[in-house]
C-alpha cells in the first residue's frame, strides 16, 4: 500500500516523466464461487460511485504488466490471466471527476496540477475470471472501499465503466466458447452438472446437457475418474467425479476449440 | 492530402492540444482478390522501412474514428468495417526512428521539437479485410510510396510493425471461424468453390469441402440460386450459383457462429 501510495504520489507530481499521461487501464475482476459471477469494484465513500479497479500505466512496462500490476494490488494473487478486449475512448468519458483539485490535493499531501490530473484518457480494458474465494480483496488509496457484486445487480458505475463492465461479458462469453476453462475454477475432480453450472452461469443461460458433455468428452479435455462423488440421502446414485486433461486443455488453450 | 498534412504539422508543432500525446493507431489493412491475400504497407525511400499506414488520435474522436479516417486516407475506401485487436506496447517499440528531428524539420517547413515527436508511444491495432481491387492506395506525407504485399512475402517492417501483422493474422482467423466474411469480397452470385478459397486463402490451410459447404448451408448463410455459371470448354458440368442470405448473415454477424 506504501508502495502504491508513492506511485500514484509520483504521478500525480511527476506526470508523464514516469508514466503514459493519456493512457489508463480498467480491470473487470470476474469472481466465480459456487453458481454466481461477479465482479469486484471499488468505491471512496466521500466522493466516487462505484467504479472498476483500474490505474495508470508506467513507460517502463507494457499495458498488459500495467494491468497485472494493479489487479494484483487489488487481489492479492499473482499471475492472473488478464486478457486485453477494448480501447475505450469516447470524448468527454471521464469528464464528470467527482472530486476537487483541492480535496485530491489534501488527500495526497502534495499541491496537484488540475489540468493534469484531470485530463481526458483513453482507457485500456482488460478482464480476468478467478475463484472469488481465493481473493483478498483490498480498496485502493483513493477508493478505500473495495466489494463483489453480482453481475445481476450492479449498482451504478463511475463514468463509462457500465459500458466496460458490459463489453468485458460479451468478450468472456466469446472467450469460453472457443477456449477452454474451469482449470482455476473448479475443483481438482468434479462433477459434470458442476462443470455445465459454470458454463451456464458465465453465459447466463441454460445448454444442453447432452450435447455440452458429449462434446468436451470428445474433445478430449475432460476425462472420467473412477472415483464418484459421495452424496447424501438414500436412493440417489453418486455422481462419477471428471477431472481436466491438462495436456488436451493446454493445446486447446492454444489452438482454440468449439465448445458450445 | 493538403488537409492530412496540415494536421500532421499541427500534430508536430502543436502537440497535445488537439491530439493525444501517447496514443498511435495502426492499421493493417488486408486485401482479398483472386486466392491471395496481401496487405497495404507503405515506405519512405529515403528514410523508412515498409510500414503499416497509421497515424495520431485527435482527442475529439474515437480511437475506431481515428483508424477509420487513417484507412479511408490510404484506400479511398468510405465505411470500413475496422476491427481493434491489440495493443502494443512493449518499451522501446517505437525508439528506432530513422529520421533525424533536422530532416523532418525540413520536411514539414517547421521547426519541430525532438522530444515531443520521438517519444515512446502505444499503438492500438486494427484490421480491415477488404477487395483489394476496389481500393485506390496511396502514400502518406510522411510515408509517400504505397504498395499490396504477399502476406507469404513480406518485407522487413519498422519497429514492431511485424509482430502487429502477425497478431491481426491470427485475430483475422480467429473472427472469421466465430463470423461470417465474405459480402463484401465475392460478387454477388459465387460458387462453392469460391467461397472455400476465400476460408482457405485467409486460414491459411485446405478445409475439408462436403463439411464446409453443409455447415455453411445448415447455417442459412448462403442460399442456392436456380442459375449455373457459365463454363468454358466441353464436358464440364456449369457449377451452381449462390448466393448470401443477408438477415441470416446480419444475424451470424451479432451473434456469432461457428464455421470452420
Amino acid at each position: 500500500m506504501e508502495e502504491e501510495f508513492k506511485e500514484l504520489v509520483n504521478f500525480f507530481i511527476k506526470g508523464d516523466s514516469n508514466f503514459y499521461s493519456d493512457i489508463s487501464v480498467d480491470n473487470v475482476i470476474f469472481g466465480y464461487h459456487q453458481k454466481e459471477l461477479r465482479i469486484l469494484l471499488l468505491r471512496n465513500p466521500n466522493f466516487y460511485s462505484w467504479m472498476l479497479p483500474g490505474g495508470y500505466v508506467k513507460k517502463e512496462e507494457t499495458v498488459e504488466e500495467a494491468a497485472a500490476r494493479l489487479a494484483t494490488q487489488r487481489t492479492g494473487l499473482e499471475n492472473l490471466f488478464l486478457k486485453q478486449f477494448k480501447v475505450f475512448s469516447a470524448p468527454g468519458r471521464n469528464k464528470d471527476f467527482v472530486m476537487s483539485s483541492a480535496a485530491l490535493s489534501e488527500m495526497v499531501g502534495q499541491s496537484i496540477d488540475p489540468n493534469w490530473v484531470f485530463r481526458q484518457i483513453v482507457s485500456i480494458g482488460f478482464y480476468t475470471l478467478i475463484e472469488f474465494s481465493k481473493a483478498k480483496i483490498r480498496g485502493s488509496f483513493l477508493a478505500e472501499e473495495a466489494k463483489w457484486w453480482s453481475i445481476n445487480d450492479l449498482p451504478t458505475l463511475l463514468f463509462d465503466h457500465s459500458e466496460i463492465v458490459k463489453e468485458a461479458l460479451a468478450a468472456l462469453r466469446l472467450h469460453i466458447s472457443h477456449f477452454p476453462i474451469g482449470l482455476e475454477l473448479l475443483p481438482n475432480k468434479f462433477t459434470l452438472p458442476e462443470i455445465r453450472t459454470l458454463y451456464e452461469t458465465i453465459v447466463g443461460k441454460e445448454m444442453d446437457d447432452r450435447n455440452f458433455t458429449r462434446k468436451l468428452m470428445s474433445l478430449g479435455i475432460i476425462a472420467r475418474t473412477s472415483e464418484t462423488k459421495p452424496v447424501k440421502g438414500r436412493g440417489h446414485r453418486p455422481p462419477v467425479l471428471y477431472t481436466f486433461n491438462k495436456k488436451e486443455y493446454r493445446k486447446a488453450l492454444s489452438d482454440g476449440i468449439s465448445v458450445l
